[in-house]
Formats: C-alpha cells, structure tokens, sequence
C-alpha cells in the first residue's frame, strides 16, 4: 500500500480537489486503448472538451501529458524555423511560451507588461505592425503566477484582422471563467486538467480552429517534437483511429467524468461560482488589510495573488496552513517568490466552505507571523458578501 | 458516472491488468505536486525505479507522458543538430526512432534486420567503424511489434569501446525479462508504464548514467523540448525541487505501488513467471500448429507475435475473442498486419490461467474461422509444460 498520506485542502494553484466520481473513474478496470469502448468514450470526451471550450472546433482533444506539454504542442505544432512570434509577457507562462519559441528556431517579440498586469490591445496592434509577418501571437489567459485576467475579444479581432493565429493559454481557466474559443477569434486554445476542471493532472486539453490546422497541414517542415505531431494525434483520436502513442486510459477515465461533471453544473453556473467565490475571499481579505497583486479590474476569478504584508514570513505562514489546517495554498513564482500568495478557487476547491477556512485559517496564522488581525475580520466580511449574493440552484 | 465499460482480459500489446491495489492508489484523493508528503513519495519512486531498471543511475524517473515520450525525451536530450545516431531497425519502434532522430536535425545511420529478427552485435561493430564520430547507438530491447528480444550485452561492450552512447528502449521488457542497465553498460534507457509493470499507460520510465549526464550537460544547444528537458526535470525531480511542470499525482501514486508490487514478487521470480507462461503458451500453440513470427532462441517473454495462418481472417477472430470472451489480442502493426496476432503475457496479466484461456478461446474461435483445431490440444500441451515446470514460491 502506499505509505499514509495527508488528506490535504488544495487551494494552491492546482491540482485542485478532485470529486469522489473523478476518484472512482480513475480506479476503473482498464479497457485497451483501441478498444471499441474506449473509442466511444473518446468521442464523448471530444464531444465535452468543445462545449467546454465553446468551440466547433473538430481537432479537439486531450494532449497525452500536463498541461505546459499543450503549451508546447500548440507552439511546436504552428511555429517553423524562421518564423515570427509576438507573445505576451506578464508573468512565468509567457515568459515559458518565449523560451518554447525560441526553442521551435523561431523569434519571439516579447509584448511585456508589468507582472499582474494584462497585455493591451494598443501593444498588441503595435507589435503587429512592426512585425507584419509574424505567424501568431499568444497570450495567457489567465496568469496563474500572478492572478491576471487577460481580456481576449480585442485581440482576437486584432490578430485576425492582420491574417495572424490567435493562441491562449487557458490552463487556469478553461471552466472556471468566461472563455469563447470560437466567438473570441481563437485559433489555437490549450489548458490542463487539474486546474478549474479539478481532474488530477495529467492531460492537457486542446483545440484548433480551421485556420490552424490549416497552417498545419501547410508546414514546410515537419513538427520538431514526434509525441506532440498533431499531424499524427489528429489520425489517432479522428476517425482512422492509426496508432501513434498509447493514450493513458485511466486519466482519460477521470477526464470524461469530469467533464461530466462539469456538464451536470452548467458552464455558466460554474463560472457564476467561481465570480462568488473570489468576491467573497477579495471581501474577506481586503477587511483584513490584505490585497491582490493583480491589477484592479483584471483580477480573476480562479487565482488570487495576495501580496504579502511587509515582514511576514512567507513560508512560515504556508508550513503553518499546511501543518495546522491540512491546508495549501501556493508560494509566489520567479519575481514574485516571498511577495505573494496564491490561493487557488478552482473547480471543486471553490466552495463558501474553502473561503470561510482559508480567511479563519489566516486569522489564526498571521498574528503568529508578525501581522495583527483579529479573528472574524476576514470571515465575518466573506460571510457578508457571500449573503449578498446568494448561490445559484 | 462513466458510461458501462467492459471487464477485458488484457492479452494484447499493453496496457496489462492492472494490479487492484494500483487501482485503488489511483482513487487516492491528491496532495499537491510539491506537498512534503508527495516529495517523499518521489523519492521513494526512484528508489525502486532504480532496483527495477538494475541501476545505481541518479537520474532515473518517470517522465511525465507515455513511454513514446520517453523515447524521444533519450533522444532530444542527447541529439544535437549534425549529430549521427546509428539506430537498429527492425520493427516499429525502431522505425519510430529513426523518425525522432531526424526531426532533431541529427543523421540517423540505419542498421536493419528484418522484422522479427535481431540486430547482430557484428552489425553495430560495422557501423561503428564506418561512423566513427556517432553519439549513441539506440536499440529495442523488446520489440513490440514483432515479439523480437534483442541481445545487449555485446553491443553495449562495442559501444562503450567506441565512446559512443549506448541508448535501449525498455519498454515490453522492464519488469518483465532480464534487463541490467549497470552490468550491461547501458547509458540510457526508457520504459513505459502499462506493459510489464502493470500500472496504466502514462508515465516513462528513464535512466540516465553519468555518461549520459555529462554529455546532457555539455551540450552546445538547447534541448529542442522544453517539456522532456532533463536539465530541468532533473531539478524538478532533484534535490533542488524547482518547479517545471505539475506533476501527474494520481499517476505517479499508481506507479508507486505497482513498482512495490514488483518488490514484493521480486524481479527475478517476477522474470521466472513471465518465462514459464511464454514457454506453455508457445507449447499450446506449437501443438495446435501455430508458429512465432520472432526468430527462433529470441522471443519475448512478455510479446508473442503469433503468424495468422493462410486464409484466416485477422479481425474476424479478434472480434471474436473480444465479443465472445471479453480477451483483448493486438493485431499487427505495419508490413505485420493482417500477418500476426500480438499476444501479451505482460506483468499482471502473465497468468497460468490466462495462457489457458486464451489457448482454448483460440480453439474455440479458429475452427469457425477456417483454421482446424481439434479442442483441447493447445490447453493440453500448455498444461503439460506448466505441470513440467512449478511456479517459484
């Protein structure tokens, strides 16, 4: 058996909780991965993955590895040597997305804005004009190092306008705030499991549009990565059905059933969730002195990025959560390491239950810590807000 | 829920059975990818890679993909554009390499033998003299697609002699026949998680020797992937413990435990038992006229590509075991398919009941199918043959 473990509270930045049915798809029996059985729930798989991107997209479906393997794929798959692309920088994904492309042969014009900012569309159409040619431009949806909400409606019309592909990041919100794949402009769309879909990590959904597979089908030279050819996958999870790789059957289990999940709540109940949540946590904090990181207005809904207070002793506060409480909550990344937290309200870990604990759990903690709170603050101020805006169903 | 899945018996190229208790490691609720109590788990993970693999090698962990991403993670971590990589080509997956060289921009030198035979160690000597300056030689160990089970050891000697590295893919045959990475001078080797091991399909296991690091570290170029980077999935899966990507939990629960599994039968009962089930199974279908596609004195234990007799029709009669007897056989692959039948004994699935059963399905099936069998003489020989040599223990 495997040595005991800890029955932890996951409000990091993922994985999030997953739910009991997700726990018991996963422990099903295996089929073979050419099984007829197994090709039926690959369909119904696809059939979820586009209600849940809001796509018609026909190439749409699970990446075999994490979600920074759909990063690569998407990249790999429309980049070639030579070419051009403009990707926006505000925090660790994009800053990630830039060494990808770099690694492809391609060049990357880095759009940056201050980590916690968001890209403007203004910058965008500048870097368009001074590279006309460049062949997508990509932003990060939802930043998970710093709790942005990149706007995607201007851009998308943007990049568009200029014959470019459009690629977002939406491994932290893919279910768990608005995202219009085919509405948006979106060419080419990437997330992972274990983020606002709370199925344990592991597949990294995806979607391309018309244009870009058409951009695949046009390559000059062929993908540089074998495992992540979409060329290939397209055949495999399409209707030849030709071997490529040995899809993980048990992740895929978890998959459809947390798709299914996500289908029984509605997308927009679950984004409605989501938005309560984070009010209630924002509320609750900022009765404590406490803010976000992120920039007012593009704050999201899925990951909060909460400066630490000055002299408060980043790690000693998360060991104390985690000791005291079973509770996580995420360390800051890259710049950001001892000047934030990330609390995570994603899929089943956003709950009234995991706003009132964290806010009582830090109520506790941070006197310790060397910053004054008295107990209630936090909650008592979540609790109003959570009353104000009464849950749906 | 999922939709009703069939109960398989799992006898085809893999996934295995999976072991209950795996199953039930995968039900485990998640502890974050950098919990304490997920840091131990990994180490204990590589602890018992490494007695698996036969190894003292630090670096030796699951990639976070499926065993064809730990082929092309050996390959891109030691390829450089201009390098020359001589390849044994003698199935599928050797195939499949040649194919991953060439997209890093190396020269794959192709040393063929034909599909079910063996690449000689003369055949590597050869190619050596003639490609002096060649970074690695790669082979299959155990060819899936033709149930081939290549020699090592004389060729990782010649290798060694030459400088070069010696690269294996291990995927059917860890945990499932003799593989000695250390004795056997192997630099790099890979597996896969859903053959002899018996856990699903999703992670790769790899091991890296320090000759393999050195030349990892001296690299002139990046490596082309950032997602099998071993320079940072070393650091991920190291001490330092700096984030890379999130970490398949669930998976890697599962794979802990099968490898525990695997400790506990012991590896080398563990290769007695996949010996004795191949050996009655070859007996039953000597008996009832049906012949290995492998070159006689190399053929797996763990895969036995069966030649389909003329006239027999492939699909009818894997329908008909799937239909009739919930049994899963592999077909063939490439210039073997519609010619043999893949029959796994892997890992879990290595059973006396299971040679029975799918020697007494065949005699069940193949008459209708336009092959003769008098019932009872494949399960008849096979008994003998089990009855002739006791199960350890």
């Amino acid at each position: 058996m495997l040595p005991p473990l800890p029955t932890r509270i996951l409000l990091g930045p993922g994985p999030s909780a997953v739910h009991p049915r997700v726990l018991r798809a996963l422990a099903t029996p295996l089929v073979g991965h050419l099984d007829p059985a197994f090709l039926e729930l690959m369909e119904e798989t696809k059939r979820l993955l586009r209600a849940t991107f809001r796509t018609t997209n026909a190439l749409t479906l699970p990446i075999s590895a994490t979600g920074s393997a759909g990063m690569e794929a998407c990249l790999v798959n429309l980049l070639e040597p030579g070419d051009t692309a403009i990707i926006g920088v505000n925090g660790v994904f994009g800053t990630r997305m830039v060494d990808i492309v770099e690694r492809c042969g391609a060049t990357a014009v880095k759009l940056e804005a201050p980590w916690g900012h968001v890209i403007e569309p203004d910058a965008v159409a500048q870097a368009l004009r001074a590279a006309p040619d460049a062949r997508l431009v990509a932003v990060v949806h939802a930043e998970t190092s710093t709790g942005a909400w990149q706007p995607l409606e201007a851009i998308g019309r943007l990049v568009r306008e200029r014959g470019a592909l459009f690629v977002v990041d939406a491994v932290t919100s893919l279910g768990g705030c608005p995202l219009q794949v085919d509405d948006w402009l979106i060419d080419a769309c990437y997330s992972g499991t274990q983020k606002c879909l709370s199925c344990p990590p592991g597949l990294a959904p995806l979607t391309f549009g018309a244009r870009a597979v058409d951009a695949l089908h046009r390559r000059r030279s062929r993908v540089q990565s074998w495992y992540l050819d979409l060329t290939m996958i397209e055949k495999y999870w399409g209707d030849e059905r030709v071997y490529h790789h040995t899809a993980p059957i048990s992740m895929n289990y978890a998959l459809l059933e947390a798709l299914r999940l996500v289908d029984e709540e509605g997308l927009e109940a679950r984004w409605a969730r989501h938005e309560r949540h984070h009010r209630a946590l924002k509320a609750g904090l900022a009765a404590m002195g406490l803010e976000l990181a992120s920039q007012e207005g593009h704050q999201l809904w899925t990951l909060n990025a909460v400066r630490i207070p000055d002299g408060v002793d980043d790690a000693a506060v998360r060991a104390a959560l985690l000791r005291e409480f079973d509770l996580e909550i995420g360390g800051g990344l890259g710049p950001m390491k001892g000047r934030v937290w990330r609390i995570g309200l994603m899929g089943e870990s956003s709950t009234e239950a995991n706003v009132l604990l964290v806010l009582s759990a830090l109520e506790r903690v941070l006197p310790r810590c060397g910053y004054p709170t008295r107990p209630g603050t936090g909650v008592e101020a979540a609790a109003r807000a959570l009353a104000a805006s009464p849950a749906r169903g």
